[in-house]
């Protein structure tokens, strides 16, 4: 297995233009992308990105739904457009939304479907399973021209293995943050501080039919904070969104994670030290090492016999994830992943999934968690080899099916160093499984276990033989250390708080 | 979750009769079942089962295939009918063919599509993947009444899939032996001793234009020598036979011996004492207890302490296993399962896929069958109940899922403990995933990891707590227990030879 020299887009032309922002051109391996810039400046340009819209519904008030529907309302705060949230009857989660300002007495807190047929923008941040379920009675809703808003490519890819289709005469975008909805509202916070401070967004425009898509969309994004905001296709982000999760984003970091912790205790350690030579390594000093110099930092920083040990591990690794990453793909891309997540659905019912936060390394996680005040750890050189040859095997696979630059970077490494991972680090990485969006949620619980095998029973082995000279320098040359540090220009100077 | 009381089956009446061999009611939970006890007393029946069928041809040199040829024209050797090997242009499995008689001189070799225009019982029996690619060509040549013999559903999984449908006018029937090739064979040669040795089979008739399908399909069965016989149809068939080797048969028992060498390894054994409390525990005494008084006994032959461990393993593994178990069961049903082994082969190519037998606790095996002249090893408590748990979360699963009691205890324990296990235990179970058919090493490999996890993560850590008393009163009471001794009447004494 060889890895991919560079990426050329085959989903879009990642060139557009804006009547209303200033564009930037982000130089990256092999092409130019259209990227703009986002900040708190660009907030007076916003009514005119919004044009023809007056009222914002955002149906859902999950941790997309919660986080976009706050910062949307506080970034047009001096504008006469208004942000109303849209609720099933009976949602619990009406009294929150209530306790944020959202009410029902000011006109911003009301039934799905009322505010569906109110809004100009209806954005549609309701749970995947609920979206499969309802979204013809709320496309029936939608009055002439409403534009239909989504933060992921889940929908198309439901409607794409029924046979349907978004209802004719209405805009379609989408603009995805690349973190958890979470950090989306607490970086937005930190902005008022820090300009530029959020999480970066991709946008797609699928549905165009009076030319005001793109703005539209490009103010969403400036709306939500986002530093920079780059373009794909709905198809594209689905893809790698779903891939994304399965793999090094959550399913591949809990099996690097449990099968380095079984690797160090059988090896001799006691399981404060296992935890932190496994979990807490690649949630702490790898994804900030990452996250600040990038991934052949991580290499750098060792010593030769660390080298050794990050080579042999690297090597070992690549292949076999990278045969996994491109099975997740196929999948993801046939439909077969997001039928069993269908299946799942009908098969629980409202069965409460089981959770996966009992086995025993997780017992140890806050005693690790005391210890950080009395000292800093180090990067551990196998546990790195493995994680940055999962991510590279990830990056790689995403270049090879075509995908740009950008939604690479952010899909694969980004959001992973810069959201997660730091979210991770201050709860854990079982945890988090158990607590993200159902659909990531039983993608983890699939393929996680698939990657802790690989590890287990194919990588680790093989990382007894030296290591493929060849495979090194493809990494050591590699065009993503290009990409990620162009990437990185537009990161703002803070990190997220996960307080 | 509660287990199932008992089952009905959904699929078909399990009652036929015969023109030619004398069948048997056989008495099990809820129902009665027809069934034919076989053996080589039989033999002078088979040209009345076989009329209209001068010519056999079967497709394909597999494991099944080269069992199947052998026995056939072994067991057909006093009658004018013949055997015909059919394979591929250039096939690497010419020489072997050879070597045992089937030649191009004698008439019984020769390409496929000339070898199933020739006959009129066409077996197909070549690899999951070429039947996908190649099943039209062989429709076209057949000549007019030819019937399709299969010894799996999975073509009608594949025809259904891609809307496709046998071709009309042509008897179409399966019999399923429920063990590998090499068992069919060697139990056959056993028989010669022991009139009735050999592996159950299943059969079913799918489409039968001229009323003689049901004693051709006996009649195979007999010829390959199955100690019974019972009917099932090709959808029930296809569905317990992917499920079971995804799960208890191949899949589940993986799982179970990673998770458990490791357990044992991180609670202070040495390696040999881990394989052997894991692995050589599975395939060696608890095989060997459920093969001969069943599965009830492998609890009862402990002591109250045994027992109290056996309870909570099995209390804490029941439920997590039969969430798996119907996972698998819903995918293969939908057809997503299917789609992901024909993804992966497109994926793959000519590749050969990697191999996991290289995880640490197969380095021992070897150590340990050495050892076994020396001891006898005792059941180890927690072992069994994890394997029983297991086995019955997917006998209840089957059940639930209306199938017959014979294909639940053939498909779920007798295949298992009389069969695979003993194969295992020869080898050892990652050799066997490593060696087995596309299709069942690919779902091993997919659903494997899935238990391993669901062990180490769910059942492991419940196992700590109070055994279910009402779990295990419905263990206690299970139907499975008179459904697996009725077929055990037909056991006959000999064991499979692995030598």
């Amino acid at each position: 297995m060889t890895q991919t020299a560079h990426s050329q887009s085959t989903f879009s032309e990642t060139a557009y233009t804006s009547r209303v922002f200033p564009l930037e051109t982000m130089t990256v391996p092999g092409c130019d992308e259209t990227i703009l810039r986002g900040g708190r400046h660009l907030f007076p340009l916003l009514p005119d990105a919004f044009v023809g819209v007056r009222r914002i519904g955002v149906l859902g008030w999950g941790p997309q739904g919660r986080a976009q529907a706050r910062n949307l309302r506080d970034s047009l705060a001096d504008t006469d457009i208004t942000v109303a949230v849209g609720l099933r009857p009976g949602s619990a989660s009406a009294a929150d939304a209530r306790a944020h300002g959202f009410t029902e007495e000011n006109g911003t807190l009301g039934d799905w479907l009322a505010v569906a047929a109110d809004s100009d923008l209806v954005i549609l941040l309701i749970a995947d399973a609920a979206l499969a379920a309802h979204h013809q009675e709320i496309f029936a809703a939608l009055k002439p021209g409403a534009v239909i808003g989504l933060s992921h490519g889940f929908l198309l890819g439901h409607l794409r293995a029924h046979g349907g289709d978004f209802p004719p005469g209405h805009g379609v975008i989408a603009v995805c943050p690349k973190g958890m909805g979470d950090s989306v509202r607490r970086l937005y916070e930190q902005g008022a501080q820090i300009n530029g401070a959020g999480i970066n967004s991709s946008f797609a425009v699928h549905a165009d039919p009076d030319g005001r898509a793109t703005d539209l969309a490009l103010g969403w994004s400036v709306a939500l904070g986002s530093p920079y905001t780059f373009r794909t296709t709905l198809e594209s982000e689905y893809r790698s969104d779903i891939v994304g999760e399965r793999a090094i984003l959550l399913g591949a970091v809990h099996g690097i994670v449990e099968s380095l912790y079984t690797r160090y205790r059988l090896a001799g350690d006691d399981p404060v030290t296992a935890y932190e030579k496994s979990c807490e390594n690649v949630t702490g000093p790898i994804a900030h090492t990452i996250s600040r110099v990038g991934l052949r930092a991580v290499r750098e920083g060792l010593d030769a016999a660390g080298r050794e040990v990050f080579d042999r591990a690297y090597c070992a690794t690549y292949g076999p994830t990278r045969e996994l990453v491109a099975e997740i793909y196929d999948e993801v891309a046939d439909g077969t992943e997001l039928r069993s997540v269908i299946l799942a659905e009908r098969r629980l019912g409202t069965r409460p999934m089981s959770e996966i936060g009992g086995s025993p390394m997780w017992a140890v996680g806050a005693e690790v968690r005391a210890r950080r005040v009395s000292r800093e750890l180090q990067v551990e050189p196998f546990t790195a080899g493995v994680f940055v040859a999962t991510m590279t095997a990830q990056v790689d696979e995403f270049a090879e099916r075509g995908h740009p630059w950008s939604e690479i970077v952010n899909e694969s490494i980004i959001e992973a160093v810069d959201s997660l991972l730091p979210y991770m680090h201050a709860r854990d990485v079982a945890y988090m499984v158990d607590n993200c969006s159902r659909t990531a949620r039983l993608g983890a619980r699939r393929w996680g276990p698939r990657f802790q095998s690989a590890y287990e029973q194919i990588a680790y082995p093989a990382s007894e033989l030296p290591a493929d000279e060849e495979l090194l320098r493809e990494f050591d040359t590699h065009p993503v250390h290009e990409a990620l540090s162009c990437a990185a220009k537009l990161r703002p100077s803070v990190d997220i708080s996960v307080a």
